[in-house]
């Protein structure tokens, strides 16, 4: 279903097709999402206006929608764009950064997930049960009060509902297409003390299934991407601020030696 | 007053307590303050849509409003925020970035200042001044004309007229409730070069008095937090892209005997 | 025409003066050029309030308008800083990113191009051979699709029909006022995979202009400020992560000597 050599042919395959990953995400992590993208091989943009964003959809073989922070008009740029890579085949990826924390955050996910067909959902562990409809708990801010085991239920349901892809991310990351289950135990602690690498991944997803048909093995290998690359640069970072910049070296040299070396798929 | 063992006692307590820090801040620091703050223990989220700020203030444990990369629609969203703020007890404080270059920020800032009472004011010592209306001087658009020295004064008259702590950051940091005044002389030249570690400051204030009742001490915590790790980060950097990276682990690493052998109060 | 002697002179005369510099530029880039700019001596501010941007330009040496996040609020508020810079003579920088992707880029880099006299447009090959009507190719999203040398002819004929300096960067850069033409050779091909430094080579180009009259070797200067930097950064760093931190670390320890050893005029 999923192995280190799958992982490995994904990676090329970015490499060797540099796709365009078009991004309406956040403020806060616009630029280490483009470096995260250039550093993995992809080609990011990041393009949010109303006039402009259904023909840059067009020209991009992926869109990323991010809910981070979250405004009315960008809301309105999501939806055509949403809407533009849903008719014309391109994969999307949700990530609904904030789901149960608010009003605003919750309904706006819970219409892109319904309305326009993501390729895939990522989102830690109170997001996911939320848009799941499996629990109305405030989730801590932007960060989940659950451990991402606690989710696996919430995103076999997502998935069935909505026919994507669903990722929870954590200590564990869990891939689900409503049957099949990936369990991924790459990462390290520190990752949480630094900001956005949760938007990263869900990036990452989305430069993969711009390149591989298999939506499951094309999530699982970008969230690996994100988590082997974090354990790497973790084991040599004193604190945060390394481990940010370690981060980008190792997705740059990350190669099929070190997947194969490094992958932990636990289930 | 101040002491070490007080300022690693509210290092601790924003440890144990992870607080969750709204901000409304600006886009050139959003990253840097989100790391910052979770370098130091706390739960930051950057959320500014004027539908959903004051639901988001209420989960809180702080707001920081930072005039930064000011615009009329951020403005409607920081009034109903920090009134929200002030009306439930949720400390909170202000960083009038630019206050006196512009009519729009010193009308804002001082809009703000006066009608929503908030815990801190954060500034260098144009800024300071100017609310204080002890000058009409022009900043250097967002950099001081002045030392913070001179800025003692306008301080304590602005406390007062506000009934805020008022902190004035340079080469030497003053705060004051308009009576007693601490003076702290962390810090290091290169600080300056690095963009936005005032309002990273600003920040980590916020996360101070999201779980201290003694508003003088935690403002002067939370601005000793970040002039010690980055003069811890300055001694080993020979540039400011370097200390960039320091910095976030020097807070990360940041502990009780680290304190008690850096901090110098000089007043 | 261009000498490491005169390129050293501008530094210095950056150094001297610090001035300040007014960005409208774009969200994932506003760290980076700041910081840049700081690196080298100047006093970045960012600055976009429709309602404050022509009393902010009148307090600034220079303005850098960079199109790489745009939307209309901010089509407006570049448009009135133009104005307000080219009728004070303050001198201003045009960035044109993603010229020829979308109709939204190339209507409003030729509007700004032809209605408020740049001193300066900086561009990949594909955004200024749309600038100078010489194709009608689409880019790759914000990258060029041709190499810097099969621009030079498009530069030429742009700089002739607006009055500004043009510069097409690439592997190798070129600056030309429609008559002589600079050609230089710094850079590492890992700056590539760091985003956003065509943005930083503009930001740096506006802080030239702002101490230099000679507008042709102020940008020449201003882009040669990147480029060795990025070399000297490139040549000790594993990845684009390390290659950030020490490009701005190389910014701030440049000088006279290392101009001298490394700058590379071709033409």
């Amino acid at each position: 279903m999923f192995s280190a050599e799958h992982c490995s042919a994904i990676l090329e395959q970015i490499r060797a097709r540099k796709p365009l990953i078009h991004n309406i995400t956040n403020y806060v992590v616009m630029n280490n999402t483009a470096n995260a993208l250039l550093a993995v091989g992809a080609s990011p943009a990041m393009v949010h206006a109303v006039e402009e964003v259904e023909e840059f959809v067009a020209l991009s073989q992926a869109l990323v929608i991010n809910l981070g922070t979250l405004s009315k008009p960008w809301i309105k740029s999501m939806r055509i764009a949403a809407d533009a890579a849903s008719g014309r085949g391109i994969p999307w990826v949700l990530d609904p950064v904030g789901a149960g924390a608010t009003e605003l955050r919750t309904d706006t996910a819970t219409d892109l997930a319904l309305l326009f067909r993501p390729a895939c959902i990522r989102g830690n562990a109170s997001e996911i049960m939320v848009l799941a409809g499996t629990t109305a708990d405030k989730p801590r801010g932007v960060d989940s009060t659950r451990a991402s085991a606690d989710a696996i239920e919430a995103a076999r349901r997502l998935a069935k509902s909505t026919g994507s892809i669903v990722a929870v991310t954590g200590a564990i990351d869990y891939v689900t297409d409503g049957e099949q289950l990936i369990a991924l135990a790459n990462g390290h602690p520190l990752m949480a003390r630094v900001t956005g690498l949760g938007c990263t991944a869900t990036a990452l997803a989305g430069a993969a299934l711009a390149v591989e048909k298999d939506r499951l093995a094309a999530v699982a290998a970008g969230l690996s991407f994100l988590a082997i690359a974090g354990e790497i640069a973790a084991e040599k970072s004193p604190g945060p601020g390394s481990l940010q910049v370690h981060l980008l070296d190792a997705l740059h040299q990350l190669d099929a030696a070190t997947i194969q070396r490094r992958l932990k798929i636990v289930a």
